[in-house]
């Protein structure tokens, strides 16, 4: 294979490396190529780790020559946005003050990729402390979204959303606290999966609200999303959050129709600050849905304003807590935005916060009764505008940048206060010709549900096939 | 029997009524009659609900006349302090506000101990809003020892500790945020069981700190505190808290010797606020302990005054935010006391709570490895100072009264904000010939371990048999 040409996609990756097609050392070689050669068009890289992934590599191949077992991910290219530890590297989660920082563990995410046979190849680009939904970073310069540079690629996963949309690698993880795996999933035009709260362990990854912190993956494909899931999911004894988590096989659920499925789609909050050109797309990807088995049934959303409210508030207190410290003594060495996105959480008292944690599941059961009923998920646009510019999401009034940001994160942050799992899909291109998504959303723990339905869709389209102009060849 | 006989503990009334040597009906009859009798006198009955008492007794016969499967609790008379809801039955929690409060629900313990065929007999004497380690509650008056009368019964669940000490029912269930199971226990001379937290669910009690509640047995010895644990531990998907809950027999932990057990025994902050009497008390307690088999090691805390302060804020906050709309509204419907106890939680900030929560996993390791190193569990006073008069916690100057209620929760409030189980058992009788109590510290769901050690040290001493005064016959 030329070291240029796109990388494939985990499943196809995997199913390459165990026919010999390739070998894990030259896909990792071919990836950490286009790494280099066009990750910094789109601004996706901070460092890469060559030594590391080869020596992966080798150790996959060398593995398959004994006939040795291989794992789900055998010699599969990934790379993570900066925030996932790995014992002896350096993780600097998009910011200035941990730029040495060297962690000593590694995080469980990365564990079981390792063991499942993946390749890391390095680090990804991402919001300051993972902190925008844009992929604005005053220390590293803004994410590029690889269909038109001059726009956002979404954040906080950034580097991962643009290096698997350009196929530099064949997935990322992300991590999503109000978004940020779906906005840069959205935006690049791939899929992403925003597990329920408790299902990946957050072990040794830079928290940024613990509360509502989900790591998981961004790939092009559900399949590819699935295979990544089913290998990070599940307890891990470091994180209380998810000694609930099922153990299971996340592409056993892909195949076969929607027939029995219902869908539920709230005519109120989301559809209605979507613009004619995302309600089209909307709308054609919910005829594919019916056209696939689905039922749809129309709904609307309890009070959006109060989520909104709990989300800001348990972020912004859970944040104002993790960065007390560096806040109080080297405020200069955050960017201006976070931090002005940090400070507000100083100010609750906490017997608001104590409430919010407290009203959280009753909140959760009412958004579900209402929103999705006896149906089996919700429909909803990712993003309810088109991806915006660099320029409306960082230049001109600080108001006018506000509410740019807040078109953002419109449709995705009370799903974090809510914990529950929400898959983004692309589905077609906005009237400026950049990638528009909906997002399915489950009850706890129903991502495989999401995930058939999603791998359904994706059998009668191919948006998520569709390459960024450019990248086909470097 | 007598209908003015002791009533026999959980294990031995559970064998007496799969015998047949008394039918569940006689012996809910005699420990109505007894808590009609001797209830007043110790303060210790609410309200009794002997119609649905006697129904449930006699469901019981019945099933055994049928040659019906009985369960592990069959016909054994239990009454709980009146924070567990049981749908239809008021419950009050001790307060003024909730007097006439009608649950719609019922607790998931009482479901379990229902299903297990415990017989309900009624609502006992608690701390108003559970908020007093004495007993104290200025709706309903003072809890009162069975063993002195005008001396504390110990708080919040009073009429738990009191009941059971006189024998007026076999056994009774209690809730523990800052030691309210063990302050009773060891103050009436019974045996109590913190659990783990989230160990037992919490649905439909009363809540006072769903961070630090805990919900548990007091009963004669460890071993009735095991039967009744095995019936209301694991996991419930109504509390979150418990889905990583064990599910096991705690009575099969029981029997054999200490062999291999190392108990750890701190030399500062529990041992030097002991008073000479409790110090003798503790030393015999560790030689029987020893005579049973368990090697016995010295360590240390490490900062309990930070620890405690945690467990303050955390529960403040927490209380205050269930109490705002009380508060706001009908501050003179509670007790000085009480109200003040509340009114501090309003004042933290939010980030200081979030620290707190996110700190506590951390500290727990901590504690556990200096406190605890490599022994099997921690043997502690679990009052360090002898039972205090009604009048010492009550009458007098603000801070003379502070200082001794502080006294009570000397050595228990940080277990809460740690989330270890604790075991509190009879040890002998202070200066002032009250009982004194140790308790042994565990691991999470180290409840066996303690069980196994606690019985053994039972079955050496026989402190937990000793009867109150005149109390044999009523």
């Amino acid at each position: 294979m030329s070291p240029f040409a796109p990388i494939p996609g985990v499943v196809a990756a995997a199913e390459m490396v165990a026919s010999g097609a390739v070998s894990a050392e030259a896909l990792a070689s071919a990836a950490l190529a286009r790494l280099s050669d066009l990750g910094p068009r789109y601004n996706a890289v901070v460092a890469l780790d060559a030594a590391h992934a080869l020596e992966q590599a080798r150790a996959v191949d060398l593995a398959r020559a004994r006939g040795a077992p291989l794992g789900p991910l055998a010699g599969v290219p990934l790379a993570h946005k900066d925030l996932f530890y790995r014992a002896g590297r350096p993780c600097a989660g998009g910011s200035k003050i941990r730029k040495d920082f060297v962690p000593d563990i590694t995080a469980t995410a990365l564990e079981r990729l390792d063991e499942a046979g993946a390749v890391d190849l390095g680090r990804l680009h991402l919001a300051e402390f993972a902190l925008s939904p844009t992929g604005f970073n005053a220390h590293d310069g803004h994410g590029r979204n690889p269909w038109r540079l001059d726009h956002c690629s979404g954040g906080s996963s950034s580097g991962s959303g643009a290096a698997v949309a350009a196929r530099l690698v064949s997935g990322a993880l992300g991590s999503d606290t109000g978004g940020s795996i779906r906005h840069p999933a959205a935006m690049c035009g791939i899929t992403g999966l925003k597990p329920t709260h408790g299902l990946v362990p957050l072990f040794g990854a830079m928290p940024l609200s613990p509360s509502l912190d989900t790591l998981g993956p961004l790939a092009v494909s559900v399949r590819d999303c699935a295979r990544l899931l089913g290998v990070i999911a599940g307890p891990d004894p470091r994180d209380a959050s998810t000694l609930a988590a099922p153990r299971r096989s996340y592409e056993a659920a892909l195949g076969g129709d929607l027939r029995g499925v219902t869908i539920a789609v709230p005519q109120d909050y989301y559809r209605t600050a979507a613009t004619p050109d995302i309600l089209v797309l909307l709308d054609a990807s919910l005829a594919a849905l019916r056209a696939a088995g689905a039922r749809i049934v129309e709904t609307c959303v309890p009070d959006m304003a109060l989520l909104n409210a709990m989300m800001q508030l348990v972020m912004g207190v859970e944040a104002a807590a993790l960065h007390r410290g560096w806040m109080e003594e080297r405020p200069q060495d955050y960017g201006a935005q976070v931090r002005a996105r940090i400070l507000p959480g100083f100010a609750y008292p906490a017997v608001r916060y104590a409430e919010a944690l407290m009203l959280r599941a009753k909140l959760a059961q009412d958004w579900l009764a209402t929103a999705m009923g006896d149906a089996d998920m919700v429909h909803l646009p990712t993003l309810a505008v088109p991806v915006p510019s660099i320029a409306e999401t960082t230049e001109g009034d600080a108001s006018d940048i506000a509410a740019a940001i807040g078109r953002v994160t419109h449709c995705t942050r009370a799903i974090n206060y809510l914990g529950l799992p929400s898959l983004s899909v692309p589905c077609g291109f906005a009237g400026n010709g950049l990638p528009a998504a909906f997002q399915l959303v489950g009850r706890p723990f129903a991502e495989a549900m999401l995930l058939k339905a999603g791998d359904a869709y994706q059998r009668e389209t191919d948006f998520h096939l569709r390459l960024p102009p450019d990248c086909a060849e470097a």
